[in-house]
């Protein structure tokens, strides 16, 4: 049976803020490599022995993450996007019922989109000696062997391997989240594996766990699916058919009830990366024990993680175990051992307002990015990047006017019935309620100084007529 | 004798890096209160005891004194502009001729330009005090009860009261910073006193303690006042003959050396705000023990000192006694007790090209301020601030041209022979080569974006055509 990856790339990242965001979580960032964990995640299972990968993300990161793998090459067989978060139950069920409506029966291969694993090799290998299992029907858990005492992670307790099997162990039961005492004992045990939410089943006997053990997820997903829509390679499932979906994981909803279960004990060097203190311990560090990115200066500074993302110098003096993070418009500065309660003060500050809880300073669109240099009252200045070929919608704004200076490469541009070609050290003038596009014609990217005018600068002052995309008319995204 | 307040403004600043700069002193700084030191400082003696003061300060530094000391309605007697750092014999000098030359004798009062002194009544009550010995030929230096042991400072040996004068004491002998055994056994005695070089004298007499102590100070100081030049309020003493002058302290020069000296004890709350550990024992605190300035978020954060200068959010988990600094260029994060050491890291910083080192991010000129928002290759950005009234200087480029978007405000903009009115969403163009000038007619502050393309952004690529503040045709000031 034919194994496709199944990557999950949905919710919100907060614990690696102010690198992560509401809207920009650690799978679309290049947190350990060089590539974002999304891609490092496709691009574990680009083998022979992989079908192309089919993604379960969202309306809002669609283009990101179609960008984000053809940038490695990888063209998904299509990417769901969930209408509302509905948990892993209801994501894994749609791709499920994907793979059903092809026709062909498959085995799935789950993966969360912003793990670490090291072992590239071994976690296929792993993958491999699980298919037979589950081509007989087994829903097979990746199990994790614990290096450390964790309250963070669900855990599985693994009996005597029976008969012939040697490879996947029975599942005795799935713990989630355990206190402190109950964690020190799993591992003391040797019994128990952390649940990486990794899993292994065929399409066909997953839908019959779900529909045996959560039929109001199973017939909402299946009836969403039915009526999806598609759009180039995105599929729609129906919101109004999937609202219904209860909102549960796969594990409390289809594998600790399911008889079917089994884990397969993996030693991939896997990490959540699930803080600054997890992230620090899986990095290459210098001679001091320093994970140092950006622009960074260090005066005995000792096994911590310092990044400078935005223009800021960062300069520490005397710190041991600590995370200083500088982004454009937040600075995170912590000891590692509090590297917990960054969800705590991220709360604090999303009730109180703060912007830069959910958005990144630089927003990516399916034709480039813009970032917000400068603002005051009534004007605020960007940065635009338009990518080779690429090509803004055909808009118009209400409240506000732009004008547009190009720096670098060539712009083509539509003020009212007007095309011109702008060079650099070239401006224009697009006043409010005037129809108007940008566009790159060239091969290199165009770089756009925008100082904006106007009583209200909001992004969703907008009307779409035209847009290669698919956007909608008032779809700011 | 009338009393004239001597200020001293000449000098960097690093050790409140990154909030001071090379360029951009603490004295120039709203450091503990909304006023600048310097500010304070002459504000402190702005009563009917004192004449208007004599500013000593250097070129690049006239206008901000100049300015900071209109806003508070202060017209100084004069501002003499140091040629080049002499240390303070001869700035203090520069001062005593420029009384000299007036034709009558007086008392200077020599005050540092960036010293805390909380009980400012108690200050000029001590001067009051101490002016009759002054006037009967005393160099009296002001000592500061010490109340910890502080090896960065000079101390003073003080002998019992003699006759009938109980204010102020003889002095035994000047110490320079001594090592730590030495201070404590000072500060032990009860017999020292910090130098907080503060100095009450007549112009004569330093004078003549100066030539007869320091002949090569004296004369080189004497030429370059006869052949002084004066531009509106600035005078400027001749450079070639003020350039022979040693460059030593008046403690070095006089003071260790004249049998004239006395120390007048005073308890006026000083602070040298020579750290950020001092400026935070200064500083008002909250029930933490927190000093905190700015956007700053803090989570069990105690005893620290946080400020937050530029766009960003500091957001601070579980710090006890620390230092976290964010400034748009340059952000420091050190344990309070390290604060000495920021010097050390500056060092290292200028060592490496570090531009954040010398200059601010926010650049003042006479007519206003800019500050760089964003910039990239060929390219850079510009806010640019107009005050009510000013103008910048009739001027052109040779290697860049500029765009200017009016966002706030009214602009009486000259190209070439074209003068014209600006209004907010209203924009022009000076392509390289063109003499141009920029002005604010109007009431309120003029805010403008400032486009700037080209090979070579450099402040010096400015050739100055007219300037109504004396500037010369090369001055980038």
């Amino acid at each position: 049976m034919k194994i496709r990856p199944i990557i999950l790339s949905g919710g919100a990242g907060t614990r690696l803020w102010p690198m992560s965001r509401v809207t920009l979580p650690k799978q679309l960032l290049p947190i350990v490599t060089e590539r974002t964990m999304l891609q490092e995640t496709a691009c574990r299972v680009r083998t022979a022995d992989f079908e192309q990968p089919l993604i379960v993300t969202d309306e809002e990161h669609r283009f990101f993450v179609e960008s984000q793998l053809d940038a490695v090459g990888i063209t998904p067989a299509a990417i769901i996007l969930e209408p509302q978060g509905r948990n892993t139950a209801a994501a894994i069920a749609l791709a499920a019922n994907w793979i059903s409506a092809e026709g062909e029966d498959q085995l799935m291969l789950v993966m969360p989109s912003d793990h670490l694993v090291r072992n590239a090799h071994g976690f296929r290998r792993a993958v491999a000696a699980a298919a037979s299992a589950a081509v007989e029907g087994a829903l097979v858990a990746f199990g994790i062997r614990p290096d450390s005492v964790h309250t963070g992670y669900g855990y599985i307790e693994a009996g005597d391997s029976v008969g012939e099997d040697e490879t996947t162990l029975p599942v005795i039961r799935f713990v989630e989240k355990p206190a402190r005492e109950a964690a020190e004992q799993f591992v003391a045990s040797g019994r128990f594996y952390w649940n990486a939410g990794i899993f292994l089943f065929s399409a066909s006997r997953f839908l019959a766990e779900l529909g045996q053990h959560a039929p109001e997820i199973s017939e909402a997903v299946r009836s969403a699916m039915e009526q999806s829509t598609n759009d180039r390679n995105f599929v729609r499932p129906n919101p109004a058919a999937f609202a219904p979906s209860p909102n549960i994981s796969v594990d409390y909803a289809v594998m600790e009830k399911t008889g079917a279960a089994v884990v397969m004990p993996v030693d991939i060097g896997w990490s959540d990366i699930g803080s600054w203190a997890t992230l620090w311990n899986v990095s290459a560090k210098d001679e001091a024990g320093n994970s140092v990115a950006g622009d960074v200066v260090t005066l005995d500074v000792s096994d911590s993680i310092l990044r400078s993302q935005g223009d800021a110098t960062v300069a520490a003096i005397g710190l041991h175990k600590m995370v200083v993070v500088a982004t454009r418009d937040a600075i995170l500065v912590a000891p590692l051992d509090r590297a917990e309660d960054v969800k705590t003060i991220v709360q604090k500050m999303d009730a109180a307002g703060y912007g830069s809880v959910n958005s990144p300073t630089r927003v990516y669109r399916p034709w480039g990015s813009y970032e917000r240099m400068d603002g005051g009252e009534r004007f605020q200045t960007k940065r635009i990047v338009v990518n080779p070929g690429a090509s803004l919608s055909l808009q118009k704004h209400k409240h506000r006017s732009e004008h547009w200076i190009v720096v670098n490469g060539t712009a083509e541009v539509t003020v009212g019935h007007q095309v011109s070609l702008l060079q650099e050290n070239e401006s224009t003038y697009i006043p409010a309620g005037t129809v108007h596009r940008l566009a790159n014609p060239g091969s290199e990217p165009l770089h756009l100084i925008e100082v904006q005018c106007g009583s209200y600068l909001g992004e969703d002052d907008i009307l779409r007529i035209d847009d290669r995309y698919g956007r909608s008319a008032t779809d700011a995204s």
